[in-house]
């Protein structure tokens, strides 16, 4: 028997009892002829006492003990004198008669604390360790009650689980998969699930009714800041609902979550924001509603007077950064510079300063007089003390840069309280996205989104314009899910497919099996996707999802901890019938190291 | 609103209600001018009924609906005349007003029955119409549940689920890897695990003190009867604990498990049974305890009597086959066959018939007197009336080949009650295996199994006799999971290592990450994990486990239904600097086909 207890467990109610702990050794100091030593476990931490009077040989022994040596006790609860009330055993000590060493430890890379010295590298490296620090574990361990809650809620509203297959198909629309070479088909490969949407889809035709599963999925993409090649979706299908339905239904769960695990009640609706409207007044499809500060057009209030740069843009407008008429020229140019960053890519900023006074101050004074100004005050619903800032350029692009700015003088004038979730469902997605490389549309969501059917004489005349029964959750200005009802019959499947430019053969080869599915009684149906990693973030208060996953990859894709991927041996690659072509690899890692040097 | 109801809701109480009911059309019948349709839907059937008289145009649509039709009716629940007290609904039938189609079908390729005439091979290729059978889908709702109720169990015992990476690094040690090329890697490739084996005891060293995940693995194998190349794991791993501690914590999981979804109340402590005593008792590590039939060993009464098969043999045991003395020369010749089967491999069988009259008739009489005979009767506890069935040969064959004949006739005599379950503990299996064809020792269980500290002396005299404190939980003959307490410090591991014949490097290579996380304070502990799938069959009482998964694989390997693995695109073996080696892949194909011929 290793504990009796562990070191979360003992308060002053234990006071007297003979008690066994295990644990590591978290730190320990001498004062005087005693020796202190804070003894950790994932539930707490409990302070032994070693005696020097009492026993000599074991207080040495105890003085040897190094941080995160392993190590088992005896001994028994004693009221401490000097009482922690911080710590939930903070009234008590552990007057210790045995200690036995189980494991030692060399000295950490890195110190664990919540705040360690550990840069990202070695912390990865060393993820067992990183793993002990509090604030790495009380992540994980929010991810575990976050899926408890989902799994529990959506089982009580009657969706089963069901686990889908990880081998499954390759097919080219989409991101690119992982492929896993079959070695009892050789020359053929399985893929790894970008998601399990076809499967989900099916299990509804099997008549499944409701069915989510929380799982991994895989993208071989080039990964940006806060994309792992494996992640976790909460991946849901329901029959027999309309988009509403679909909505009510998750709304449910997302205000379950917030209740069991916030401790936050959402009371109102979700409101339902389409697309248009979201890209209108916030310059994004996924805004953060904490504040206003609503991109406002100007366009026509522009016009005719001379400013070349406004007369021929195709879309001039602005918003107002309420009380900063008194902004610093350095502050004006940082702002200019924000907006002109690569990212953003922007020419330039056009500010006016409505000052309390009532005057204008502004960076287009030589085309604009003080009326025209006020105009612009007018419709853009500034007031004296305000700041408009103003942008212009080609619409889809103009308009995201001043949805950036606007986030940027958000997070500048501390608009953005962490404690504040606003929810909202943006809906109403454009079906297809034209693609200018490929000459050709592509499905914005993906082929199976359900257009309206008000719509569908648009596919021919003006596909672009086609709206979806496609859905995205967005909370606070991060994207935590999105979905669609589906097409649940043949022919307007192939119609999709004709239309994203599949050939009848390819169609049939790659979702055959879909189609032959619609040809058997498929119910209406609609689904939606949670991105499982990104919730827990929001959630923890983590900008990045990394640290809600246990053991991460790092931005080459690599686990660098275990050194993954690594070459394989020739056998089993014999065995695939595969051949790495290492005269071509060559070449590139001499282009590579070259360029290094 | 596709629906106010499910089809398995509406009872008498509901008499007099306006409904809206979708689902698919079970079957219809006519009845004079009345028309009757069973719609069904995951939640039960409900009768509708169509009346010529009171709508004749609505009553002829209800006529031409096919079986498996997506309809949506409104109608007015009537109390029935002719009820069905088997169903839930059965008291009541819906009036219909209207009737809409949501979607047609063509005729299944197989009846949606319980009893169906599709075969299996078409019932994978339409896999969706196959779970819309309520016998498949009771099976995924069983999973379902089984799986709710580990989760809400362990997690209430302190268990954190957490998720391990998919993509993680081949290990040569153990069955073969599926491997995943890297892309941003190229010539690198991970591997899909076959268990979460050396993230689990991470985690232990990271100090999560108690983990466990329902989890997908994965392993390359020419695939017999009942494997899948990707199953489900309940993986678990305790630190702090010896190996009765966690037995008990496991015990407690399959009580609460045949508690909560068998309804089954285990009150006995488990068995403790030595991997040792499991083979010479019941000829088999996963002993059915359900009926006794011991193996009684007979060498020492069967010497020196001149039958030369005996007495040149290692081994002569036989089991006694209560109240069978009465066989017939057909049956004994029956179960001659039995053990002459080259799965069983025995060369024959040797009977002692105990007449009820005390006087004894065997195929051996030649050589052994009934005074012989009555001493074996003794050693074997056989009393009048009963059979003796007795084999000789090499220890371990023969022991095996007894086990299994054990079985026959337990399967022969209904002593494997179905509805009696009795779990037990196999424990001490032996740490090495010898392997002749490579001459080498390889681990039982895997390199990380702890051995007894008592036996670490035989490690150089005689390795094959170090016992492991590895376990496996048999349930009425099935090997549900195993595990182990793990080794958790450097020099064992090492030891291990040196043992299996890895040179220092090969070691550091593959395992240098979970040898250097022993060097920082590695907590003693050990893990189990349960085959999910297998688990989910015992309680389902399937044989197999393929019905137990939605979308399961056949034999070799391929989904039938998606038709994969299947070829992919040139482009994506250029990213991945991978070459099929066509060649030599038509080299088998033509051999391949040349046999068939």
């Amino acid at each position: 028997m290793y504990r009796t207890h562990t070191c979360g467990e003992l308060n002053i109610n234990h006071a007297g009892k003979n008690v066994t702990l295990s644990g590591w050794v978290q730190k320990s100091r001498g004062l005087g002829g005693m020796t202190f030593v804070d003894l950790r476990d994932r539930y707490g931490i409990t302070q032994l006492v070693f005696n020097m009077e009492k026993d000599g040989e074991l207080c040495r022994k105890a003085r040897k003990l190094g941080r995160e040596y392993v190590i088992q006790i005896t001994g028994n609860v004693a009221e401490r004198s000097n009482k922690n009330l911080k710590l939930p055993t903070g009234e008590i000590e552990i007057l210790v008669d045995t200690l036995h060493v189980l494991n030692s430890s060399e000295v950490p890379p890195f110190t664990i604390e919540t705040e360690t010295d550990g840069g990202d590298e070695l912390r990865m490296k060393y993820r067992y360790l990183d793993l002990r620090r509090q604030v790495i574990r009380k992540n994980l361990e929010l991810r575990h009650r976050m899926a408890m809650e989902i799994r529990n809620y959506l089982s009580g509203e009657n969706f089963i689980e069901v686990e889908t297959p990880v081998l499954i198909k390759s097919t080219p629309e989409g991101a690119r998969d992982f492929v896993v070479p079959s070695r009892m088909n050789p020359g053929q490969f399985y893929a790894l699930p970008q998601s399990p949407q076809t499967f989900k889809q099916l299990l509804m035709v099997a008549g499944f009714d409701k069915y989510f599963q929380i799982v991994k999925c895989f993208r071989d993409e080039d990964l940006r800041a806060d994309r792992q090649p494996e992640f976790t979706q909460i991946d849901c299908e329901m029959s027999f609902v309309d988009r509403d339905n679909l909505l009510d239904a998750f709304e449910g769960l997302s205000n379950h979550l917030f209740r069991s695990i916030m401790g936050v009640e959402i009371n109102d609706k979700y409101p339902r924001m389409p697309y248009d409207e979201a890209l209108r007044k916030f310059g994004s499809d996924k805004p953060d509603t904490r504040f206003g500060m609503e991109i406002k057009d100007l366009k026509e209030h522009t016009e005719g007077k001379g400013f070349q740069v406004f007369d021929s843009a195709e879309y001039v407008s602005g918003i107002v950064a309420t009380g900063c008429a008194d902004y610093s020229r350095k502050q004006l140019d940082e702002l200019t510079d924000y907006v002109k960053k690569p990212q953003i890519g922007t020419r330039g900023l056009v500010y006016v300063k409505y000052n309390e006074a009532g005057t204008f101050k502004s960076s287009v004074d030589k085309f604009y007089s003080p009326d025209d100004l006020q105009k612009w005050a007018d419709a853009m619903g500034a007031a004296p003390g305000d700041l408009m800032l103003i942008l212009a350029g080609e619409t889809e692009s103009t308009r995201k840069a001043l949805g950036e700015l606007r986030l940027e003088m958000g997070r500048k004038l501390n608009l953005m309280d962490p404690k504040a979730y606003r929810p909202l469902w943006v809906v109403d997605f454009p079906l297809l996205e034209w693609d200018e490389e490929t000459n050709r549309y592509y499905a914005m969501h993906h082929p199976f989104t359900r257009p309206y059917e008000e719509d569908l004489e648009l596919f021919d005349s003006d596909p672009g314009k086609v709206r979806a029964k496609a859905y995205d959750l967005v909370i606070n200005g991060v994207e935590i899910g999105g979905g669609s009802i589906r097409i649940h019959n043949e022919d307007l499947q192939q119609k999709m497919f004709d239309n994203l430019g599949f050939t009848r053969e390819e169609a049939a080869k790659q979702f055959g099996f879909l189609m032959g599915a619609f040809r058997y009684g498929a119910p209406p149906h609609g689904g939606i996707a949670f991105g499982f990693d990104r919730w827990v973030a929001l959630f923890a208060g983590l900008d990045s999802i990394r640290d809600t996953i246990a053991f991460p990859k790092n931005n080459a894709g690599r686990d660098v901890m275990i050194d993954s991927p690594s070459s394989i041996a020739e056998e089993q690659l014999e065995e695939l019938f595969l051949e790495v072509k290492k005269e071509e690899l060559k070449k590139i890692e001499t282009r590579t190291s070259g360029r290094k040097q």
